[in-house]
């Protein structure tokens, strides 16, 4: 059935989920605060600085009215930075009357608080407000979403019914959506994973090769999975298109902005050049912050987490950091103490 | 204590484990059968074939002769191919009277029998001859470990004892290795990434991105994690050194056999002709077939590896099987019945 989908956040991620939904014959607006972009949209089909060379389906519409956008909405999809999410569900709670679902697609953790992207909703959006949360996350470049190429994704839910429906909605010949129980894990797969991809970008910035880029991202996936079960989460989650597959594409592909910030850090350039040229948002930094304060509470042993936090927030050399994590004493695997 | 090692197999591998330990302070002795080689690696300290460019260093010897490679030898470390171990083992329980340990450092299954290699050596090597069995395994071009690039590898053995002297023998500043006890997930995981390399090759010669390619490396994974838990793997393993990481590095580095056979046949090339130019060994093709078989008989499903056992072994068109693949049905994730 047709369903009329709000997608807050017109960025590159928010515009290519609103195509595949336009595609699959659904109502998709998209809600943004730039007027400038919201006309660009709805006049000449592009979204030039997001997803540029892309014409976009005739049904994707954008709107700067956030009451508009979400008005009789089936569901609601939010899409846009961490740090935002709050002051947008608080809002979109007043707005809406007809229980719609809550999608999020987003990767973080709030600051601060360091609580995961459903549970900030949850706190927003009252239950009665509300049909389920389900959080879609997995190895998905935008700009190969926009072209149909093959992408696979995760839809999670506690409810696996919630989780089915967002899987109908997206489903389609290029965009395959699996689905999971476990919201913890999924959310902190996809919010922790840019911290190793700023270390796997350092390694690759550094000058050492294959072996140690392996060796990183599969000791960081260790050590994001102990956090993730310390905080509730499957193990095994991690292993899945939210964790392990969300890290490879991270850390394999130019197009990610924590991998390219930390292989800028691996060459010697500054955090704050880095980040003012960058002109977007790189929810690694503030991660790493947040992961390491939590490992702290909890007594998990996060060490490269440690090691990138001391050379984003401490100006710690990054070869002295990169010596150190490599020269640890040998250690037992698959440790979930 | 300086140790004695016979490395038998004088490939990339085996040369560069062979180099690290005498790096070590130990004396290690790489046995190979072709008299030219071995005369090379003697007298001109080079393994030109396997490792160009590469100076041996002065302590590393080679023979042609089993016997003297393994006589006093503290521990024996395979380095040959699969299909070559049971045989070699054969003869090698006949030439030794000290209890050696017993490591391996192959990547298979037998074929046939589908055991994995260290039932094979247990086989061969009554228990009362040896001491326990040590498999090594993880991220590690060979030619990275012989520049001193950083590597970080498993060794996995029933007794964590055994583990820590293999740990103990191999460590140094750029050669990592972390202990495991699980030696079945630890053989799966290296054996069984072979095929998803396979897999992830193919995609990028058919023209897929990196989407997609993080799709079926993610879910790969999943189903031979799904066959090692059917095996008696603990699944976590699959998110180690010898899981996750030798996958990453198999299908992000262009050194990879297996990886290189999947692009190329991708491309549209005939397995007949790349197995002939490799010139080399690929594992994944003959363990495609072990894993089915195993699958099979235990009524795992294997999805991805049995559209590979298409393609490589009846001729299947691999555009038609690389869409069979992608469109299946939405799934629950981590299903590990």
């Amino acid at each position: 059935m047709k369903q009329k989908i709000a997608v807050l956040g017109p960025g590159s991620w928010g515009t290519a989920l609103a195509q595949v939904l336009v595609e699959n014959g659904h109502e998709a607006i998209l809600w943004g605060k730039n007027p400038e972009q919201v006309i660009e949209i709805n006049q000449q089909r592009t979204n030039h600085r997001y997803l540029p060379d892309l014409t976009l389906p005739e049904g994707l519409k954008a709107t700067t009215s956030l009451a508009e956008a979400v008005n009789d909405a089936d569901a609601i999809l939010f899409v846009i930075p961490t740090k935002a999410i709050r002051e947008v569900a608080h809002e979109v709670a007043t707005m809406i009357s007809n229980k719609p679902y809550i999608i999020h697609a987003s990767k973080g953790l709030e600051q601060q608080s360091h609580k995961r992207i459903s549970e900030v909703l949850a706190e927003e959006i009252p239950v009665e407000k509300r049909k389920d949360i389900i959080v879609l996350s997995g190895p998905s470049h935008a700009e190969e979403v926009a072209v149909h190429d093959i992408t696979t994704i995760t839809a999670a839910s506690v409810s696996l019914e919630a989780a089915k429906y967002v899987q109908t909605l997206f489903m389609n010949d290029y965009f395959r959506i699996y689905t999971n129980d476990d919201v913890i894990g999924v959310e902190l797969g996809a919010a922790l994973k840019n911290i190793i991809a700023l270390g796997a970008g350092a390694m690759v910035g550094l000058g050492f090769g294959d072996n140690a880029k392996a060796a990183i991202m599969t000791r960081g996936l260790a050590e994001i999975s102990r956090l993730g079960v310390a905080l509730g989460a499957n193990p095994l989650t991690f292993i899945g298109l939210s964790g392990v597959g969300d890290l490879i594409v991270t850390c394999t592909s130019i197009h990610s902005r924590n991998w390219r910030t930390g292989q800028l850090l691996g060459q010697g350039k500054k955090l704050d050049e880095i980040l003012e040229n960058m002109g977007m948002i790189v929810e690694g930094v503030s991660t790493t912050k947040a992961a390491l304060e939590l490992a702290q509470q909890l007594g998990v042993e996060m060490p490269i987490t440690e090691a990138i936090y001391r050379v984003l927030y401490e100006g710690q050399d990054i070869k002295v950091a990169a010596k150190e994590i490599m020269l640890r004493d040998g250690r037992v695997e698959n440790e979930f103490s």
